[in-house]
């Protein structure tokens, strides 16, 4: 195991009709005068953004509004944030949303007190020194960014996604309600779980041994995904299947299940760059290139990849040919991604093979590499568009 | 899955040498005087206290010392732990040792700045309010205390063990340094191993339905003290196994596993009485009883012990009998114990069958019952001490 640090100092208050304490919360960790932040349409729609306006009027909190988050959020947006902000003298940011509004809330509290442009965190390496506090209210279990120090954000102009990342914009408290959950349609519920399942793979491919105990861990929050997601898809309105799906969300990404190990996070990498051109959602995106990912790094070590068939997806171990026990995991896990109706290939998706050298272009390693479990360089990434071009059952 | 808040904030400073950074987290969390409180004996003969104490002064940190915690710690030391940080003017506490300075510390931290007396917070149930911060340099992985808000002291003139919780008293900060814990006798790891087994089976029996991602991430510390506990028995020095053990130990109590169910906690409350009569390690009191706590309530829900036997134990499903797959877990429990060098019955632990009424007595819960998966009376009580009495492979 490799030496860590690990500090997640998020407060999580899960369960039914927890959203009518968010004021309190909001005034337990310092807010006064809040920036609420979301996409809007279901949000509003549902009464969830008036429970949460009366509950911080109810805590004497003052707010300002800006909806209109994107999937995929964007540059633009953030910046307008951030100017309001300043005129208005916010002091916390509250997100009502899903990964989308989080990250864009991020983003916005290190600008807010930041000199530069805050795109900086994000492209140069810049430290974030500070930020002002952020508080969620998710609507869906998907990109763990509730209980994570990252925020991922897309430059309008040229299409460029990029992350930053610092223990400073973890949020101080995350109000998780599965209830809220149950009005989203099946194809955005099975991206989230893609999404999750895909943060655990991507630590879980690992060259550190012997870490047995994150090894299994990451194990479990896969195999809790592989047993609830089907039962959220045939029955929405299951509360203890969703609220299992979101506490493992944030299992997945708050870092507890990959601490101590080098971890991989290309397939999240190639990805990007399909819902940055196509602008399709980034679980559907992962469905198509993780597996074809797996099939292409497989042989780098083919046991941890049979370990993961055997422990994971229940197949039994090919003591002759460890290779075929890898790859059938692989397929299961294809066949689970189809079964909750995620695309597998190109044309699930809506991408098209003509366009992967744009893709790879994009992606902008020129000759370097890039990955923790393997490196690749790009004419590997290129192959593994090609796989997920064709890929099949 | 049942409402709940989780907020687990300390920072894990994990790995090798990490302690030589000890002085930073003090300053990091406000420290500017310390309390350093341990047991003696290993930490200083090892050199441990002296590094503690070099990274203090380099950074510019004043410190008391207060030596003498024993296993079980005792109130008369956190009196005066108490005294002499306010004649002191200590504003942090530092534990270097195991669960017994750790609780220790915890006591002073919340006694300190109380006017009544301490105890209060352990018997009378009154909600700790203040305390000053407290940081660990953990020497042992067993109580989970470097990352629980948790406390367990036992009085004195009368033996009586009992606990305090708060979110206030988690630790700032703990240094897990898997190194420091490769001296440890085998039978002190077994006895730390045992703890940390025991911290998740009170929580994996449960009567609250449908909480798959806490029951797997239950079995997935488990398995990894399963398979890691031998190897540190055989070979001391086995850095991986030690850091796998030391991790897990903290994902044990932290509650991270616990969250949203209910969880039962007697095979705790019953060993607390072994330990206090006879001063045995309390993971040698939870090898003796929690088996015989198991088999005792194995048919409030056989189902749930089979699912152990399953997926934890590894033994094959007995469809047509799933009571007999449930014992069969319970005794692979058993065989592990025995194996690690745990005592299994009262003989072997040093305790007597005669005692039984008095620990019963000393139990107290009178005409009441007690824990959360079953309700236990006095009499049920003296029939798991029985069991635990002549318990055998």
């Amino acid at each position: 195991m490799l030496n860590f640090n690990f500090c997640s100092p998020t407060e999580f208050v899960f369960g039914k009709g927890r959203e009518n304490e968010t004021g309190y919360y909001v005034r337990k960790y310092g807010g006064s005068k809040v920036l609420l932040h979301y996409g809007g349409g279901s949000a509003v729609r549902s009464g969830l953004l008036d429970r949460v306006k009366t509950s911080l009027t109810a805590n004497g909190i003052a707010f300002v509004e800006l909806g209109g988050v994107k999937p995929n959020p964007r540059d633009t947006l953030v910046y307008e944030g951030i100017e309001l902000c300043r005129r208005e003298q916010v002091d916390f940011i509250l997100a009502v949303g899903g990964g989308s509004s989080i990250d864009s809330s991020k983003a916005i509290a290190m600008g807010v007190p930041y000199e530069g442009d805050f795109w900086d965190f994000y492209v140069t390496g810049k430290q974030i020194e500070r930020a002002i506090p952020v508080g969620t209210v998710l609507t869906i279990a998907a990109a763990g960014s509730e209980g994570s120090g990252d925020s991922v954000i897309t430059k309008e102009a040229d299409g460029l996604k990029r992350g930053a990342g610092s223990d400073l914009i973890r949020p101080r408290f995350s109000v998780l309600n599965p209830e809220l959950t149950c009005t989203l349609p099946a194809y955005q519920t099975a991206c989230g779980a893609t999404d999750i399942m895909a943060h655990v793979f991507e630590r879980y491919f690992t060259n550190t041994t012997e870490v047995e105990i994150t090894d299994r861990l990451c194990e479990a929050v896969l195999m809790t995904m592989i047993k609830e997601t089907p039962r959220v898809i045939a029955d929405p309105n299951n509360y203890d299947a969703r609220a299992n799906i979101m506490w493992a969300g944030m299992v997945a990404h708050n870092n507890i299940v990959g601490v101590g190990r080098e971890q991989d996070w290309n397939s999240h990498g190639i990805e990007h760059e399909l819902s940055a051109l196509y602008d399709c959602a980034h679980g559907a995106g992962l469905a198509v290139i993780m597996p074809a990912w797996m099939e292409y790094v497989c042989k780098h070590d083919v046991m941890r990849f049979a370990q993961a068939a055997v422990r994971v997806w229940g197949c039994k171990m090919n003591f002759a040919d460890p290779e075929a026990t890898a790859h059938e995991g692989i397929q299961r896990f294809r066949s689970f991604l189809r079964s909750i109706g995620m695309p597998i290939n190109f044309d699930e998706l809506g991408a098209k093979k003509a366009d992967i050298p744009r893709l790879v272009q994009s992606f902008g390693i020129g000759s370097g590499e890039t990955g923790g479990f393997v490196h690749l360089k790009a004419e590997d990434i290129t192959k593994i568009y090609e796989i997920a071009a064709h890929a099949a059952l």
